[in-house]
Formats: C-alpha cells, sequence, structure tokens
C-alpha cells in the first residue's frame, strides 16, 4: 500500500473523548473501524445514492462481524420518525443487542439520524461516523448534535450523543458534485474567518489544491476546521455564548434560503453570501478593514461560491424573512460580526441604518 | 389547610440531582411544581383515565403559565412512537420553546413516554413526574429510564433521562384498583427483601394501614422505597452488578406473564410469584431459613398478592418461557437470590436439581 496521508485528531469530552482519522482510503483500512466496534455485531445505515459507491469497501473492512445494512432513500425530506423507525426495525429483526455499533455512511442527513438512533436504541449503543460530504466531515465530525425533522420543524427531534470514532475518508469526496464540495469549503472558510486568520491565509495559498481535492491540502482543510470547531464547542457545551459565532452569515443565509424554499439553494453557498454581508456591516461598523473584507469576497468566490443573493431577492424580502423589524425593535436581532480578520462575537449593538445600508449593497431593488 | 404528612426525598445525581416530594394533597400544593418550572410555558401528558380524574387539579396549580395537554389513549399498547409524535405535534402547534416543561400525569407508561418525549424534544427539555400508581411512585422515580415499546420489544427505544422533580401525591391512590395497589406492593415488598430487613418487619407491622392508605404509613413506604432504589442505582449507575438484584422474582415472574400474554397477570402479581420461588430456591440452598421463608409468603398473601403461579402453567412451561435448558447448559442462567433476609445477590451457581425441585413445587404436573 502507498504511503497514506492521514490525521488523527482527538476530541476530547472526557469518558466520551474519541478519535476523528481523516485521510485518503481510510474506508479500506479495517484497523480504524475494528479498534472502535465492542463486539459482533454492526448496522450500517446508508443510503441509495451511497450505498452503490461505498458500501461494497466498508463491508469489506468489517469481515468477519455480523454486518447488517439499512439503506434509507437520499434526502433530507426522509430526515424523520419514520426513518428512524426503519432502523430500529432492522435493528430488532437482525436480534441487535447493547452491544452492537452502528455506522452512519454518508453525510449529515444519514449521520443525525444514524447517531440519534444510537442514542435511542435500548437507551444508548455505540456508533461510528463516516461522513461522506466535505459538509458533514467539517461540520458534523464534532458537536453531539443528532436528530431528525419534524414536518413542523427541522431538527426539533434529537439527542446530544456523542460517537466512538469519526473516520473521514477523503476519497469519498472525489463522487460528490462540485456544488457540493463548495457549499462545504464555505463552512472550511468560516472557521477560518471566525477563528483563525493563519488558516484563512492558508485557504488563500491552498484553494486551488483544496478545489482539486489533493489530498494533504483537503486533509489539512478538514482537520483544522474540526479542530477549530471543538474548540470553540469545548468553550462553550451549554451553547449560550461563544458557541454562536459558528453562525457566522446563517442569519443572513436563512433568509436566502426561506427564500427559495430550502431548495433552490445550498446551505452553504447561502451561508457564503450571508458571511459576505456579515463581514460588510462589520466594515461599516469599522471593525473590518476594506482590504479583509475584499479578501474574504475573493476567496469565497474562488471557491466557486456565490457572492450575491439571488437576484429577485429584494431588501423587503431579507427584512420579512429575517423578521428584522420585530427583532430590531425589540432589540432581540443578534448578528455574528467580525471584529477582525480571524475573530467574531454576537452582537445585538449594531446601527440599524448600516443594516440597511448593507441589504440595499446586496440587492438591487 | 390541615398539618400535611410530607417527605423529602432529594436524589443526588451532580448537577441532574433532583427532589421526589411525597405526600397526601400535594397536587394541589403549586410551589411543588413552579420550583421546579424555569420559565412560562408547560405541557401536561395524561391519558384519558386520569385526566377527568385529576387534570384540573393539577392545571388549578400552574395558574399563570401557558399550560398545554396532550391526552393520550389508556395502556400499554399506546406506548410507543406514535404517541411520542402526538406529544411532539402538541409542542410545535403550541409553539413550545427549549425552555418548556413537561409534566408526566399518569402511570408508569405516561412517565416513560413524557420523559421520552423530554429527552428528545429540541435535544432535551425539563420535565416533572407525578406518578399516580403505587408501582409507578416507587419504580420510575428513580433511575432516569425513559423510553417507548416497539412492535418486536418492550423498552427498545429511550434514553435515559433524570426529571427536574416528582410529585407523588398519595391521594391518587384512592382512585386506583386494588390489584393495582398490590401489584404496586410487591415491589415495595421487593426493596425489603434484597436491601433491608427492618423494612420488611416494618411492613409486616404495618401492612393494613398501608392497605387502607393511610397517608403516613404509605408516605414511609414510598420514601423508603425509593431511598433503597436511589442507593442501588447510585452503586451501580452502569446496570452491570448490584442493580440487578432489583429483578429480584423478575426471571420466574416473566415466564408467567409471557405464558399469560402480558394479559391476564399484573406485573406485580407475576413478580410477587417470582419471589417466593426465588425465595424456594434460596431455602433449598441453605441460604434462607424455613422461618424467614414463611413470612415472605404470609406478608406476600396479606397483601393480596398470588403466592403461586396459574394452575395450569407447568414446569414445562417455566422451563419453555425461561429457556432454562439452553441457558442452563451455557452456564446462563442468572438468578437473583436471597443471601438472607435483606440481602440479595445474583448468581448461576445454583444446583439446578434444586432448581427442578423449585418448579415441581410451584406447579402440580
Amino acid at each position: 500500500m502507498k504511503q497514506m496521508t492521514m490525521e488523527t485528531l482527538q476530541v476530547e469530552l472526557g469518558d466520551r473523548s474519541y478519535p476523528i482519522y481523516i485521510g485518503a482510503g481510510l474506508l479500506k483500512v479495517s484497523s480504524y473501524f475494528t479498534d472502535a466496534i465492542r463486539r459482533k455485531q454492526v448496522m450500517i445505515v446508508t443510503n441509495e445514492t451511497i450505498a452503490p459507491l461505498y458500501l461494497a469497501q466498508l463491508e469489506a473492512s468489517l469481515e468477519g462481524f455480523q454486518v447488517d445494512k439499512t439503506i434509507l432513500e437520499d434526502g433530507e425530506q426522509f430526515k424523520n420518525l419514520d426513518s428512524l423507525n426503519n432502523i430500529f426495525d432492522h435493528l430488532l429483526t437482525q436480534k441487535h443487542n447493547r452491544t452492537t455499533t452502528l455506522i452512519a455512511l454518508g453525510g449529515g442527513v444519514i449521520g443525525d439520524m444514524t447517531g440519534f438512533a444510537a442514542a435511542c436504541y435500548q437507551r444508548g449503543v455505540d456508533f461510528i461516523q463516516v461522513p461522506t460530504t466535505l459538509l458533514s466531515q467539517v461540520d458534523s465530525s464534532v458537536g453531539g448534535k443528532t436528530g431528525v425533522n419534524h414536518p413542523q420543524g427541522k431538527n426539533m427531534i434529537g439527542a446530544f450523543y456523542q460517537p466512538r470514532a469519526v473516520v473521514i475518508d477523503t476519497d469519498t469526496l472525489k463522487t460528490l458534485p462540485a456544488a457540493e464540495v463548495s457549499a462545504g469549503l464555505a463552512e472550511v472558510i468560516k472557521y477560518g474567518l471566525i477563528y483563525d486568520q493563519a488558516f484563512f491565509s492558508w485557504l488563500e495559498e491552498n484553494i486551488d489544491l483544496i478545489k482539486e481535492l489533493d489530498a494533504a491540502a483537503i486533509t489539512h482543510a478538514i482537520k483544522r476546521s474540526c479542530e477549530i470547531k471543538a474548540e470553540v464547542v469545548a468553550a462553550d457545551e451549554t451553547e449560550q455564548g461563544l458557541r454562536a459565532i459558528l453562525n457566522l452569515g446563517h442569519t443572513f443565509g436563512h433568509a436566502i434560503e426561506a427564500y427559495t424554499h430550502y431548495k433552490e439553494w445550498l446551505h452553504g453557498e447561502a451561508v457564503a453570501v450571508g458571511m459576505l454581508m456579515a463581514a460588510d456591516l462589520s466594515r461599516r461598523m469599522g471593525r473590518l478593514n476594506e482590504q479583509d473584507c475584499e479578501r474574504i469576497t475573493k476567496l469565497i468566490s474562488r471557491a466557486d461560491l456565490p457572492v450575491r443573493p439571488p437576484v429577485s431577492m429584494t431588501k423587503g424580502d431579507f427584512i420579512r424573512y429575517m423578521a428584522i423589524d420585530k427583532k430590531v425593535l425589540d432589540g432581540q436581532l443578534r448578528l455574528v460580526l467580525l471584529e477582525s480578520l480571524g475573530r467574531a462575537d454576537v452582537t445585538a449593538d449594531f446601527p440599524a441604518d448600516m443594516l440597511q445600508e448593507t441589504l440595499a449593497l446586496f440587492t438591487t431593488h
């Protein structure tokens, strides 16, 4: 076997600590899985898109175990209690006991559902995350959020539950649509913006290699992203303070996603534009210099991400979807803004007219 | 208001510690609830049997809060994901946020489901237990087990999740069928048998007062039961060792429940007979003297509990439902046996012929 790029990151959570392995070809290496599996039973949960691509590889690495599979339909619309019950049905039919291990093979939807199934099955069994999208690799690997959607709201039903290990095979990105790689890069860039100017500079230098999925470059980008998320989450387990900076660009982004009915725009694309809007407001407030603001726009653009909202979206649409009028009146509109390139905070203290100017700049009518 | 009998027991679990309040008329005292409710939103979950009896009392104690209700059908067959979803629907329709408090008003089924709903709603909200059956008062108040059934197995889906408070109003036992009071007493007697000879003696002296639901006697019986369960659980959070003694009589009892299709016999009735069978085997092994064995039979009988399995149930039925042949062969049949009156342990080390003699004594063919 040729020399592999492989990095390990230990997420420190006391007796719930776990390793994240990152590198090319890891799916083919048994030990990453077998080290984390307690007994003989394994249930792989994946979807119809991922199964033909990577299920056989993973199964080959699990020789000698009782390996059962639950293959769900692909899509956010299947992230619900019915799919969860489908996993439980398979577990019970195949007589999985409390020492079983669930393996989530897929993107964020599969990871969230499998983690929640593991949290609930017989009041908690082990699970291993194998995220196959860049977004899930840099987002769901850390934080322990699991759950499903309810018709009346996303992620309304769930649990905080940590995996035994996360195995990130960067080769799985080779089959990911380019737009989804870019959407994942939006979150990677976010980590630089909110926490690490040097990482942001490194991204500027390596964005082309990353887009080519160069193993060393993408491995570092993922590792540093997970590290930053782990540091931010560890500093704020209760999700009251610092952790909120992980939402840079999300308030503006959610307005774009809502306006496009969560269909046309990928989450990361909306966040990319949202980050530019937050940067623009930060610049107007004198927190960010013009040059850094331009660097951000340029990097996002080079990552093949949009830099403007949908052309048809008006200032009024933003005000409506962000409920700005009401929230500004109540002093409840809190935004994540940049203090400088590499530092962010959450504040309700910004001039309303500057917010209006930012909205005006990013819309045409 | 007349002088009330009220006892408080603090269950010590670090930052998840909570009080159990026990006494007559507590449903009518606002402060037990309001002290444990963080904000303004409350969702009471109860069933169609309990609602007409106690819902108005509880609502009167929650004046000034946003009180919403989910009223489920009564019965173990409704302890499933559909009922759980029904709770989520109500929470979302009434716009309950992460600071809401769920209140479980009912027996074990309501308590298990409501606790699990609280564990999952928005990844965890507060809940208060108001157990209205003797069994749930002495069993579900401590241990943090929540969950629902799956068609293929009981309690297969759930979580460990602690309440903010448990409010036990002993007046609710006045509307409980006598057979269910007795079934709860089986568990109360169990706590004496496995852990506290003095409590067993106290039960012998006070069994008639308890059956009359004398407030002071029933309050003490519940409090001491909860104390013992809390001590046993605290000594063994991982459920590997000591905690298993809580299952005294359950292996024999489960055979009776399975034989009667979980319909004709109440769980506590089956456990009562199971405890007598465990006591008989303990006596044959020289662990328990004949006199203590007779005291146990007498107390169970005075609690209006059965002392024999169903007349039609044979030794072969027990062997089949307990899977004794296979388990004894594999050395896997572990039973909770008495070391003496007030002490129990779990062991696979008992003579197979003595087990056969016990089965023969309790069956007629």
